[in-house]
């Protein structure tokens, strides 16, 4: 017989079907056992009847044993029907089971109401925990929130390039990455595909990639990560920043419009409420915006004036978002555009939501002089981004760009407390699957 | 004036456009300056006609000069149509010139006839040389291959998820491995999402990835990189090896099949033949293949046999793939299911096509039990995999999977001779980017 998936048990009402999956709740009374069946589709209530020959089996079965089970879809009487649930108005009369696969027993309560773990036992625990479907919905949205991007950025013929994840010299310099022994030589992860999207940028005009970054940060807060996905868009013949921020809005919106439809189950399940964005999202100068605050000029947002900048906008236009652009040249990196009428500000931007940043982008510097100047007065080495340079040598167009980091914006769309649970394996300065020794 | 795309300039047959671009090619011929116009869409001829407003600027422009060009559409004469060529019909003349930005001169001849790089040249010059047709082509074929691996999936219900790129261990041993100065701590750069994709198939049944995989080998040959993009599948509840073969074969066929539509033209200009994937394709066991080459048993199949197999393959059937199954249990990972009726030999299988391995995969053991038989017998050290055994420890579904790399099937399918032609940013022994240095 052909498997059934559970979500499809609804359709054959009066059939004996197949099902596989695993144990889920396992009720015995006695007489009578009651089993919740689980698959990739869902849910699904069986019971084993008295005298039935699949009885001795079911008093062997226990929690997440996996079993191929036959059985009759019959109807439940009016009064036993649960509303709005899947399978709800069926129940699952179990003829035969076959255990595919035993389990031992499980080192903590998995079940529906019981699943409450701290977030160190979730980790320590993250091949199980991945079966509840409180982190299943978290996945499920974090797979549409770079599947939206991809979809969005394509939409808009931008073209998917793989961006390299060994990079032979740090892209902005710092200090805050890993290095790789790479054969006797030396070799460093990938901080941002910045300048690769440049470089690829010259060729295709539109590109976009879905890589991994890495952060050699050594911290272990809420926010950090030492590996992320991060989505980045590089755009060709913009006209001005504002090309770039306009992109960049469409493709937020394009994204919660997709969770919204794609995601409404988990986001119910997870209590989380999409943020809102309004037709225009409100944009300000830096300037603009410390002013609001009252805070003195030409100084960066602090978290703290981050969170009361985003309460202040919310209040006045109902919106979750706010672009601020225009920051200090000098503190920030080379390749940035400064503002031709007031070269001390750049054409940098920032989207902040509920008080955090979400995404950032700008116009970049694209004629060879200037990028050449740039190079000189923030002190970089030009051999060691020779590469880059070459593409902007031979003709590059007034462009700009943006990048976003899947694992924050999924905590940021559900509300999790820490980006750990926005990451299926994360990875931290203690811990890569398990507590890292010394 | 909005920018029209060259490939859309047929439609604007009489009119006032402004395009953008690079220019492609310049002809000076004294009284008139003929210019080939490129942009992310096609190329398109214009030419400015003696006494034009234009034509002092025109004389300035060089290839690869960033431009904004006004003009009117206007049809070729009858004698000077190009068929079958784009906007072979039609004439950009120019009346207004804006140089964006300009370009040094060329180091080598981009023209489409004059592009004859050796591969050295040609990565040196990355930057510049993906702007040439041959290499755009090259990768829009590679981006379809990952497009239709991520479309074949999700439409069989599988859930991408994003594998790891630092691990905490080898997952299969070995010594290729590049490790990483992870803090004051050891960590190491992925070789396979094998052991992730077994845990989330754990919760998701049906899951695969696109990510990052590395390989530390000390070798310079035409089929070695160091970074490649690993396309992997895995999913549970199989009867058997039977149906992760089934699985992968429909997926190479929808990827030649989308291929050959999306990239006709790509295919065209690359002189590449797709091979032929017959309705089933041949599958034989390594014995039945070692018979048939007339070799002795029990050995794994050699380089010029896996050459000569497909050749007599392609002769007999007219298919230019074969699966080859069962391979020596003990020569291959622990994770590899072996035969029930003949446990020396394992369910593995590998997919050849044209003489090389295409694909790799087969079942794998779920059975906590023998599992842990496997671990000891292969003397590893199952601390060191105890994420990935947990997942079986609760029960885990009769499952298999298979992978297979981006880079190697773009150059299989387009008949490249390096590796690296296939790779946008290629990693190996001596290069990333620009030659290493010690």
């Amino acid at each position: 017989m052909e498997r059934t998936l559970i979500a499809n048990l609804g359709q054959k009402i009066g059939e004996e079907v197949l099902i596989k999956g695993w144990v889920d709740v396992r009720r015995d009374q006695g007489k009578m056992v009651f089993l919740d069946f689980r698959d990739r589709s869902g849910k699904v209530q069986g019971v084993v009847l008295p005298n039935s020959p699949a009885m001795d089996r079911a008093k062997e079965l226990r929690t997440e044993f996996v079993v191929a089970i036959t059985g009759n879809v019959n109807k439940r009487p009016e009064k036993n029907i649960k509303e709005g649930v899947l399978n709800g108005d069926i129940e699952l009369e179990i003829i035969g089971i076959d255990i595919l696969a035993e389990a031992e027993t499980l080192p903590f309560d998995m079940s529906a109401d019981g699943f409450n773990l701290d977030l160190v036992t979730e980790l320590e625990h993250r091949a199980l925990s991945l079966r509840h479907p409180k982190l299943q919905a978290i996945f499920k949205v974090q797979a549409v929130i770079i599947d939206s991007f991809r979809e969005f950025m394509k939409s808009q013929d931008f073209f998917e390039f793989q961006a390299p994840s060994i990079v032979p010299a740090t892209a902005e310099g710092g200090a805050e990455v890993f290095k790789i022994e790479y054969f006797d030589k030396k070799a460093y992860l990938s901080q941002s595909p910045q300048l690769y999207k440049q470089v690829v940028m010259t060729a295709f005009e539109r590109v976009f990639s879905v890589n991994k970054i890495f952060r050699a940060e050594p911290s272990a807060t809420t926010r950090h990560l030492t590996e992320v996905v991060s989505l980045d868009a590089e755009m060709a013949f913009i006209d001005s920043w504002r090309d770039v921020r306009d992109m960049s809005e469409a493709c937020v919106r394009h994204i919660l419009e997709q969770v919204k439809t794609k995601c409404a189950k988990e986001l119910a399940f997870l209590e989380a409420e999409l943020p809102v964005m309004i037709e225009e999202t409100p944009t300000l100068s830096l300037t603009e915006a410390l002013k609001k605050l009252g805070a003195p000029a030409d100084k960066d947002l602090n978290p703290e004036q981050e969170r009361k900048l985003c309460e202040m906008i919310k209040t006045e236009t109902g919106s979750d978002f706010v672009y601020v652009y225009g920051y200090p040249t000098k503190q920030k990196p080379f390749y940035v555009y400064p503002n031709p009428e007031n070269p001390e500000f750049n054409e940098g931007m920032d989207l902040l939501c509920r008080g955090v940043e979400w995404l950032s982008g700008g116009r970049r510097v694209n004629d060879f002089k200037q990028l050449m100047t740039h190079v000189k007065e923030w002190g970089m080495d030009p051999d060691k981004i020779s590469m880059f340079l070459e593409a902007f040598r031979y003709g590059a167009p007034p462009e700009g760009g943006f990048a976003f980091g899947a694992e924050r914006m999924t905590m940021q769309i559900l509300g999790l407390k820490n980006v750990r649970e926005a990451c299926m394996f994360p990875r931290d300065l203690n811990r890569i699957d398990g507590l890292l020794s010394q």
